[in-house]
């Protein structure tokens, strides 16, 4: 169940990262990818943002340790166990499988980041991962992007990567992308997974406001169960390797990255966990960003609104009494329009007379929906997109471990 | 679906109180009762708590201004219809109900406050009321307790209604009360619908009070979906014909009351749509009050965590990830405790050592389970009680309008 989501279109290789991907033992299906290493050249800067959760798992903890140390050489990525309410354990078996790469690689430990998805509470099997790794070592190669995407996957039943190029001072400048998750999706400050990569150079002072920008409307604009996962982690790497040097002030450049995490972010909702329809909700002149996001996020978390919509049932009062429940202070219902689609709901909070439930049910047919609220109150708004609440999401989050 | 919930027993008539309900026609199904009609004698207090949604429907709009108006003689409840979302036309139409109870009775328009639920959005039918009201004042009987609790389910299974008695000062007191509820549950200073009277006698300044409290640790401490509805209403009728006369330094009144609106609250818990479990969640040792129910409210809510209660899975993760989401800003993990019933899962933020799945499969396996958590940060606590997420709570909220 994906909501008009592709296979990844041809995925551009970043000059100076190599990837590799392959199934180390942790899932069960040994045709399926579970452990994917990445490594970074010299000279490459990195940024990375993480879950706010502050249960955040042990991998999360170690990597923002050894980003404050060294620059990373390698990222290594698991899928299938989050390390996560693993306590010190966990903290020691995500060391031990950086100590492995660090001596695969001949670099430091603290040149290794760690990254994992999964079951929460169970530990991590390093035996396995450790086995794996010279194999990958190997099979290290820029062409892998594929691999590697597909090698991070859980719940996913697609792979989501995407590419961006553009011609720079006369140059050509690469970006490409590959995040996962389908559940446990509220990203606070990250997303589930994401590394994106460009062969630009930009400074070290530019990236992490670069990706914290892009990032704030992209990966922490969506919403599948309202459940910000202990494991979220987004890391941008610029590996140089083009010759072209990029800053802030390169709006090309900047629009393609943020497009490109807002395509990855996007394709999360396409394959949310058990997802029949894919909503954008945008509410708009609200009087500051968080009164939008507020009530944006409280429509595309009500169980019943996500609910009516995975029944394409018009039934807009759901939508209402989540707008009149958002916990903002200056709502102001005599102010509040709402749309689906283009169809009139609700002028200055009253029922659009002109509104016919045939025009509801057109609406909510669609496999792509739209919400729009306006409280004209101020001059803020907020996009953001989420799925429906269908049977094969209980299914698939009842039978997860089973 | 409901878990330990018994059909109502033995209602006991408070004096006074007169109670009469019937098919109007609202509900499809001609054997459902679906309008209620309760009379008030002269000389009672009345108080009541609405809905904090901030869309609230029509019958709350003018129900708490006839409130300010006339200590009331009569409510009318219907169901199968919320006349909410309905603009003016939905006041006039709730107003036009309120005459023709006040036509009939010999009261003022204002003495009558009018209470719906049911569908959002969709006209009253004011006709059909109006046209069942002389059947109804013709009814009017104090053994009608179980009709009227009847009377005012939507997708209830089964009715919700308590009596208490006590022996104070040589004299019998009674306290009955109805509610229904089972779905767009998390009452914020009241419930659903709630009804409750007794016969002994309360002075106004206290009976606002003493309802305001009761309600925050019944009504106010469950959820199903996190949807805070917008017709959710308490009332609490103080006859005096008992010829006693209580205060709030009674405490065994106040803890009859209390005793009573918590057992109409937890039966709408294990009504709840779609219901498999009956879950309290406590959490102990906050440094405040709203951090204690914003931590449990964030595990009660969660999806994932509701997923798993569905399918017996002791997958506890997810209800560590849910405290730390939780916005609250002192969370201090190294402290954090918790517990499935009598089984330790974490200690000072570490997983027990000595936890077994098995004792957490024993622990999931119950219809009735209790999740603690101690942040031992303070000396605040909170105790809610919510439901799990299944199939069939996706189905009778996709089908709810069909």
């Amino acid at each position: 169940m994906a909501v008009g989501l592709k296979a990844p279109g041809k995925l551009l290789q970043v000059k100076g990262i190599r990837l590799a991907a392959s199934h180390s033992g942790i899932k069960a299906d040994k045709r399926l990818k579970d452990l994917v290493l990445i490594e970074i050249p010299r000279k490459a800067n990195v940024a990375a943002v993480f879950t706010q959760n502050k249960f955040c798992a042990a991998p999360v903890i170690l990597a923002k340790r050894h980003l404050q140390e060294l620059t990373p050489r390698f990222l290594l990525i698991n899928s299938g166990n989050a390390n996560a309410g693993t306590g010190l354990a966990g903290i020691e078996n995500a060391l031990s499988c950086c100590q492995a790469v660090a001596d695969g690689a001949a670099v430091e430990p603290s040149e290794v980041l760690p990254f994992s998805t999964g079951v929460i509470a169970a530990a991590l099997p390093v035996d396995e991962i450790v086995a794996a790794l010279p194999g990958l070592l190997e099979k290290l190669d820029a062409a892998n992007w594929l691999d590697a995407a597909e090698g991070i996957m859980t719940t996913d039943t697609q792979a989501k990567a995407f590419s961006e190029q553009l011609r720079i001072s006369g140059k050509t400048v690469t970006i490409t992308g590959i995040a996962k998750g389908s559940g446990m999706i509220k990203p606070d400050m990250a997303t589930m997974l994401a590394f994106v990569a460009t062969d630009a150079g930009i400074e070290a002072e530019h990236l992490q406001p670069m990706l914290k920008n892009a990032v704030a409307n992209s990966f922490n604009s969506i919403t599948v169960d309202g459940d910000t996962s202990t494991n979220d982690a987004c890391v941008f790497i610029a590996s140089g390797q083009s010759g072209v040097v990029i800053g802030p002030e390169d709006v090309d450049f900047v629009a393609a990255l943020n497009r490109l995490l807002l395509n990855l972010a996007q394709s999360i909702i396409r394959d949310a966990e058990g997802a029949t329809k894919f909503v954008e909700i945008e509410v708009q002149h609200a009087a500051s960003q968080q009164d939008a996001r507020e009530v944006a996020y409280t429509i595309g978390q009500s169980p019943l609104v996500k609910t009516a919509l995975f029944a394409s049932d018009p039934n807009w009062g759901r939508i209402l009494a989540a707008i009149g429940r958002a916990r903002i202070d200056r709502l102001d219902i005599s102010r509040v329009d709402l749309f689906l689609g283009d169809t009139c709901l609700l002028r200055n909070g009253l029922p659009d007379p002109l509104y016919t439930e045939q025009q509801g049910q057109r609406e909510m047919d669609s496999e792509e929906i739209r919400i729009l609220v306006s409280l004209n109150q101020g001059n803020e708004m907020a996009r953001i997109w989420t799925s429906d609440l269908s049977y094969e999401y209980v299914k698939v989050n009842a039978e997860y471990r089973s």
